[in-house]
């Protein structure tokens, strides 16, 4: 389907998360606080807010520098890195995205794939950061280098498990300049087939840009 | 053409502004910092980044509750406001935007409309604010509200003219219902029709959302 066809605003399903002050991040990451500079209800012309918030809050693209000395930044990501078709792909484990959950979806290299967990249902409830949150087993990350994927979703705000293979995920995701997309709330999304459009902010030499994202059922 | 058939970075092309410490935004706002919250140069496993900025930096699209008590935050823009065709129409007058420039081109309600001015080629060259930028003359801005447009972007950090007519011009636009996308860089964008996809981030009630916008030739 065009987008210019897209008049009707519930083609797309906003799978972003909201931004707001003391909202969940990841625990050494700048927290987030949203706090009116000019203010209506105090006698200003208009309202606007002071941000002071980490580049990897909420829903956000990796940039590859991010892990990688010398990688690309956000503003050097290609667009069709984020925009295109994409793939969900739904996770029973509670755990992790293992290989074994993986591999019988037969990935193909320049794949977007987007991982729907328990977490979409479980984590985004509460404005404390969840530790034991589904990530993806190191085997699974090194398996969706090999596949040569091009994109890689997950919904919640890490691809690597907490105090666990946080490091490791990284490397071998942004390290074979696959692009990672963290914190999709995917909770109103079923697995299958569908048109993505995920644009993050372009900052300059960005190790991540925080973005919208927005699916549309094929 | 499809989003999902978009394979070729080509056929986008980016008309969001470089977010960048330092950068020109409106005199009154906050701002503009990036820095280091870990960094890989330093022996931390990763660089993240902590960002300080107003709400209104850069590309980005105003809530309606910027201007208008009670008006609808960036968080409830309706999606097909900013994706969907738009036109680019090119405006000669190196002072404002004149209502006898815009009414040839016979706009319809509905219609998203991206103005181009000498702002694009002029402004962002520089760090420094640029106070005698192009912006839309009251009249038109009275006009565009009339016609009953459903967007309007804009080529430098605001609608209305510095020490002008700032307050009457977003009145008129956000008061009217009308999405305000300001910041764009159409100086690689010659006036006609497009397909456009600006994506704000999503703050919850916020009086704008930091975006990535960008256009393909129809």
């Amino acid at each position: 389907m065009s987008v210019s066809s897209a008049n009707n605003s519930s083609d797309w399903i906003d799978v972003s998360l909201t931004i707001h002050t003391g909202m969940a991040h990841w625990p050494d990451n700048p927290g987030i606080k949203i706090e009116p500079s000019l203010c209506l209800a105090h006698g200003d012309v208009c309202n606007v807010s002071k941000l002071t918030l980490g580049s990897h809050t909420g829903t956000h693209v990796d940039g590859l520098n991010h892990f990688i000395k010398g990688g690309l930044g956000i503003d050097k990501m290609p667009l069709d890195a984020t925009i295109g078709k994409a793939r969900v792909i739904g996770i029973e484990d509670t755990e992790s995205i293992k290989v074994a959950e993986i591999a019988p979806h037969n990935l193909q290299a320049g794949d977007r794939v987007l991982f729907k967990t328990v977490n979409s249902e479980r984590c985004y409830q509460q404005d404390d950061f969840v530790e034991d949150f589904v990530y993806i087993s190191t085997e699974a990350a090194e398996y969706l280098a090999e596949r040569q994927v091009r994109t890689v979703g997950v919904d919640y705000l890490s691809v690597g498990g907490y105090q666990g293979n946080v490091v490791e995920v990284h490397h071998a995701l942004l390290g074979s300049g696959i692009w990672v997309i963290e914190g999709l709330n995917l909770s109103a999304i079923a697995p299958g087939e569908y048109e993505l459009i995920c644009l993050p902010i372009k900052i300059q030499d960005g190790d991540a840009g925080l973005a919208r994202a927005i699916l549309k059922p094929l």
